[in-house]
Order: C-alpha cells, then sequence, then structure tokens
C-alpha cells in the first residue's frame, strides 16, 4: 500500500540528520497521496536510521489509523490539518532546526532580505501568534495546525508560494508537492534564517529586499515563465 | 563486578567527542548503582577513544576506592556530593561545552524559551552563585557540588525535573537516570543554550515561554500522563 | 576543445560543496580561454556530483553557443559581461555562501581588518548599490554584471587587485586567473566576511587595519617583489 | 639531524587541519631543540598533507640555514624571536584561526572568564600594540616578533605561563615546552576566544574570573602541587 510514497517518506526522514537538521528524534516526516486520501508518516520515537517502510503508519486525514503497528508522531494531528487546509501540498517536515527555532521562540518571522530567500519563499515566512492556553490545554496538535493556517488566512499567504511557517515559543513546520520538496524548504529556511540574524547583526537598519527583485527571483523559478534549471521532457 | 554499569560509563564517555561536547579530555561521566552503593568514574586525563571497562575506577560515596589501578577524575568529590543529595538519579556528566559554558561564564541560567527545552528541562537551567575564595581553597571540588545543591535549594527546583546547571565561572554538569540519560540531556542543554542566545539576539525583548506551553511539552514525555514515544512493554 | 579548461571547470564547481561554500546547487563556476575568446560554464541545476566536462556548456562573450547540449547556468550573462569588463581574469565563481551572503543582504562591503584579508584583497571588498527595477526587469543578469563594472569604477579599484564583490541583496561574485584561483578567492572571502563580524561584535570601533600593514602582507604575496612560497622554476 | 624534533614537527603542522585551525597554508609550526640551538621549521607554501620530514628546513637562531632545500615559512623570523627571548619554549605554532583572530582585528585580549582558559593560561591573552610603520616597512617579521616580547615585558607577564598572544591586526601565535603542547594550546585559544564573544553577548556586564579561582585551576594542573591527570612515572 502506498509503496512508493513510503519510500520518500522513509527518504525523507533519513534527510533529516543528513542535512543537519535534527538532533536525536526531534523532526518528523509525512507524505500525501491525493488519490487515496492517505497520509503517511513517521512513527513516535524512532531513530531515522532504523526506520522501514513497513514501520510508518498509514491514516486517513480524520486520523484513523488504515495501517501500521506503531503509534503515530505524536505531532500527526498537526500534520493531518495542514493536509486538508492546505490543498495541493505533499509532504510536511517538522524539524526543531536551530536557527529557525531561534525565530519561533524570538516570535518573528524571517523577512526576505535576498535572493535566497526569494528563490524559493515569497515573502516574510510568517511566525504564528502565541497559542491559547485553551488550545495548549485542549488538542494541542491539532491546535497548532489551526494557528498555522490562521496565520496564513490573515495575513493572506498562499501556503503553496511561502512553504513553511515558525510556530511561536516551538519550531518550523515546512512542506512541499512531496517529501523531497518539504525537506528541500526545511533547509532552505534553516539557511535563510541563519542569513537574516547575522544580516540584522552586521546592519541593524537592514530593510527588506526589492519587491521587484524578489518577483525576478522567485519567478524565474516558479510558474509559468520559469526559465531556472534545464527544461522537463 | 558492576560490569553493566561499565560499560554504560564507557560507552557515554565515548559518547562525549561523538556528540561534540568535549576538546581533548575536558568532560567526563559517571555512574552510580543504587543497590551496592558504588559509583564508577572516569580515570584523569585519559583519552576517551583509548577508555576501557577495567581502567574505570570504582568507589563508594565516602570516596574510598574500592577498584581500580589509576586516579580518578578530579572532579570525583562533585559527582559524591550529587549522588547522595539528588536522590534518584544514576548518572552524571560533567563537560565544558561552549554554549553552555558561555552561559556559566555570563553567570546566567538558560531560560525556557521554547518547547524544545521543555521537553527536557521543566523551567530555566540554574546558574550557581560564584563559589567564594573559602570554598575555593578548602575542598573544591567538594564545595562544587555544594553550590550546585545549594541553588536548587534555595530556588526550589527538582533535579529529576531540571537534569542540569551551570556552574558559575566554570562549566555545566548534567544527569539523569543512567550514564545515557545524562548525556542526552548534556546535549539537549548545549543546544538550548546556542538557541537561546540567537533568541535574544534575534529579539532583546523575547519572553519566557508560557508557563501552560511548558508544562505541556514537559509532561507529554514525563510522568505518569506521558504520551510520547512508543509505549513500552 | 577546451578540455583542459573544462577538466579546471569541472574541478573548480566541484571544490563548492568540498569547501562548504554551497547548499544545493547555489553556485557555479566559469573558465574563459584568451585565445580563443570562448567561456565554459557548468550547466543550470545540475548536481556537482554528477557533472562531467561533456555536460558544460561553451559560449562566446556574445552568448552564442559554441558546444553543450544543456542550458548553461542563468547567471551566465554576468561571467561573459565580467570577462569582457575585466580583462585578465581566467574564473569567475558564484556562490550563496552564508557570511558573505549576510554582507551582501546588509548591502556593507567587508572591510579590510586584518592581515588574512590582506593577504588575497588589496582592501575593502565592495557591495554593489542595489539595482534599480528596470534593470532588474530587463536584462536582469546583465545588468547584475554592470553593477558589479559601476562599482569598481566609482570606487576606483582594480578588479585584479580585489578579486571579489557582494551583489546587494543577493551574494557573492569571486574571480581570478583561472577557475582554481577564483575559488581560493570564494573560500577567502567567506572566512574574512566572517571574521568581520565577530571583529565589530568584539569591537564595535574597530579601525580598518593600516594602509602600510595593508600595502606590506599584499605586497608580500603578490606583485614583483613577492617573497611568499616557494619560487616558480 | 633532529630526526625525532622533523617527526614532531611535521606531525604538528598536520595537526593544524585536524584541529580545524587553519585554511589552506594559513599556518606554520616550529620545533626547538635547546641543546644544539637549532630550529626546525615548516617550508613556506607547502600543504600540509604533502609535508615530510625531509622538507623541513633547520636553521640556527641567527637565520642561518644549516639544512634544507626549500624556503623556510615567511614568518621565520618571529619564530626565531620567540626562541631567543622566551627561554624554555620548544615548540611555536602560528595560526589564523578564525575566532583569535577576530580578537586579533578587534585589538584586544582574551580575557580570563572561565575555568577553560585558567587550565591552560594564567590569565588574559594579551593583544599586541599596532605595529608601526617604521617595524612594518622594516624587518616585518622579526619586528612582529618585538611587539609579541614587549606585550609580555610591559604587561609583565610570563611566557611560560601565558603560551599564547594575539598580533594586533594579524593572528594569534602560541608556544609550548613542544610543538605538541603548542598545538595543544592553539586549539584552547581559539576555544576560549569564541566562549568569551559569546559570553559578552549574554552579558556585556561580565567580569573577569575571581582570581583565586584563576590560581586554583591553574594550578590544579600547572607546578610543584599539580593534581590533574595521572602521576608520571
Amino acid at each position: 500500500m502506498l509503496e512508493t510514497l513510503k519510500e520518500q517518506v522513509v527518504e525523507a526522514n533519513r534527510d533529516l540528520p543528513k542535512y543537519g537538521l535534527v538532533t536525536f528524534t526531534w523532526g518528523n516526516v509525512s507524505g500525501f497521496d491525493k488519490e487515496s486520501g492517505l497520509m503517511v508518516i513517521k512513527p513516535s520515537g524512532v531513530p531515522y536510521e532504523e526506520l522501514k517502510p513497513k514501520d510508518l503508519v498509514v491514516l486517513d486525514l480524520e486520523g484513523n489509523i488504515v495501517e501500521g503497528d506503531l503509534k503515530p508522531s505524536s505531532d500527526t494531528p498537526t500534520h493531518r490539518l495542514l493536509y486538508q487546509k492546505f490543498p495541493g501540498i505533499g509532504g510536511i517536515v517538522h524539524t526543531h532546526s536551530p536557527w529557525a527555532t531561534s525565530w519561533a521562540q524570538a516570535g518573528k518571522g524571517v523577512p526576505a532580505l535576498g535572493t535566497t530567500q526569494a528563490d524559493y519563499f515569497y515573502g516574510t515566512i510568517p511566525c504564528t501568534r502565541r497559542m491559547t492556553k485553551e488550545e495548549v490545554q485542549g488538542e494541542y496538535e491539532w491546535e497548532t495546525g489551526n494557528v498555522i493556517v490562521e496565520a496564513f488566512q490573515d495575513q493572506d499567504i498562499d501556503p503553496l508560494q511561502v512553504p513553511g511557517v515558525l510556530v511561536h515559543s516551538h519550531a518550523p513546520f515546512n512542506w512541499g508537492k512531496d517529501p523531497h520538496e518539504a525537506i528541500h524548504n526545511a533547509v532552505v529556511l534553516e539557511e535563510v534564517a541563519k542569513m537574516a540574524l547575522h544580516t540584522y547583526q552586521i546592519n541593524p537598519n537592514t530593510e527588506d529586499m526589492d519587491s521587484f527583485l524578489l518577483d525576478k527571483h522567485y519567478l524565474r523559478k516558479h510558474g509559468a515563465n520559469a526559465y531556472y534549471g534545464q527544461d522537463k521532457k
């Protein structure tokens, strides 16, 4: 069942330590199959190097386990909600990567200061508001998804154009059209989060990049008129 | 004698360079066997990669050497005191890991700014007061243990819930139910110490995380109602 | 055709990840053959480890492709312009190396604060002005070359003596007498960019190094009276 | 001739990249043989991995080459002067290690903020004054040695107790009883230089460590009453 997606999810989970995004088991990746409406996610607390396709948990978006003997990641409800509310995404990554997490702890989104960010994110990578006591003490992981969705709605951001978020006092989530692209975006977020702090330390009065430069770089790689990379055949 | 514990202590000492916690021989790990009341500790100045179970020193908590040909770590009296005063711990790690040591040199505890810390430490990781001239010139390593204990008593912190401390102008100690968990907590301390500085650099007005979020994350992984990871059988 | 230069360009592209200068495919290297007036450049979006001499694209400086089946790097027009305007250079490197990129995002050149920089760059490594809307929406990559040239002309800097630049809100370009030297200069830029920020953090009032010390170190390694290294036979 | 010392010098030079102290060939190590009055030093510009004992240059302290076909390091006069003026040292290391170099560029010595430094350096690691135009344009590398010696004399520091220095606008030199110990001290300097900046960033009002704690740690490892490590037989 969903063997290709399972392999992608295993590979993407193994990419977490490879790219330096995680300490211990502080991260998880899921993938979503649009056709069947099912998602595949890492089990909770299992080391990446031991992870095999048969260890993964298959669920529907209401949270019913369809296959798998292990408990799914405790962050599963957040993943489920994002697949429900952000149509078009096929992979989600959660990490505590240190530079992005520092911005999340500071409660600030990562501003677009240069073309590195513009190549992947069409503007600021937002930070959610603090969660309320009721949200934290209620269905916490589900509510985590809700504050993410709220941040994109309130600031009128398209999640397909800004494939990542910082959860206040917590850490980042990233997504993409598949698990591989979600990992890719998590790596970029970590890199631009690091550079944004250093940029402000070099020049505290740094302004955001010009909007026409943001347009140029984002659209050079995305959408109908993209011209970066080799033509797909 | 205590062969399993010795193997754990050797493995945990070897984890020090593996996790980037030490330069040269700047760190040591011990383990404690509750039943016999004996502790096992690294000998002083021996490189980790050469360390073998038979090199370890076995002592009782009064400092009498029960087994071993080498001199125990010079920090042994600190370890002894902590095993005496913090019942329930079974492993202690001392390092000069650079981010935690920077906080120790600054004389400040590492505040709980996000869920990464909350998953392992139930609040601020405290820093001791400066040691007095009398303490330093007296039984220095024993008195180091005393100022650690004092910090937990004065601030009414449970050492089982906050398994680590910064010794002022010196460096961190961490502990856990066994040597492996102590190492684990030392890695987490280093990571949150790094992120806490960067968080303040991004936003100097960052406030501590909400107490209900701290509760949620700490208790999600610890205590009777924990639901993280796979069920133990 | 240009087999030696192709091998140099492949090797220099592979040096990008080896020296930690790139994430994913965020960088490219070209080489220029003065005799034939042709340049050799990396194709767009191809991973470094898969790159072979036959994948490279050969162009003249007007941009006509002379050999190669793949699309050249999207930054090709910038490389072409620099080879036209900076006679004497034989290799160009573009990266988003994080410390140099942070200075580029901050819109500031890297000042000469010590002999490390003076050994390779005869003064401040300049940052261009912001590009205009017309430039960005026009022949963007070509205009990128133009603002680089403008920065050297306006500040009267010899590009052979200062073999690198930061493009505002973007990232660095470096060059040298061949692709290998261009890579070398990119590594040095990254190192001095890192140290310059830390220097100002240690002492915000740090002044530039003395001009006679800059002279001494630059000329000790460059020009007729150089005496560093072994004599070339 | 001096085969044991040559092997030590080759090994110590190879330790430079191993410990992350150098980029390219930005560093050199020498050793001094008290009995013969001769020193052995790395040739200029030769990569560490290719270095063999027969490549080394043997000189007397007046600079006469006794053995060797290659040009010695351009920093040789600095090494010679230090062996002349700091009796008791048997190895010298020069690097541009980035944290120590940042302090050198900032023109500030590294203060003793904690026991990590106290275990190896008996106080602040000093920074020289800026060199004058006459010194730089004269016998530059020899005069570099002179400003180092002046810094120790003016501040009444014993070079055997503080085995390292920062040369203003340049980079560090370290020394020890042999090349191996000199490398060791260079690693420690880099580590404490890094931690000292972070300490001040955490707490700008950090004061130097208490002098009695400095005494305790330095003397615990050095001198007649040292008790760290295993007893030498």
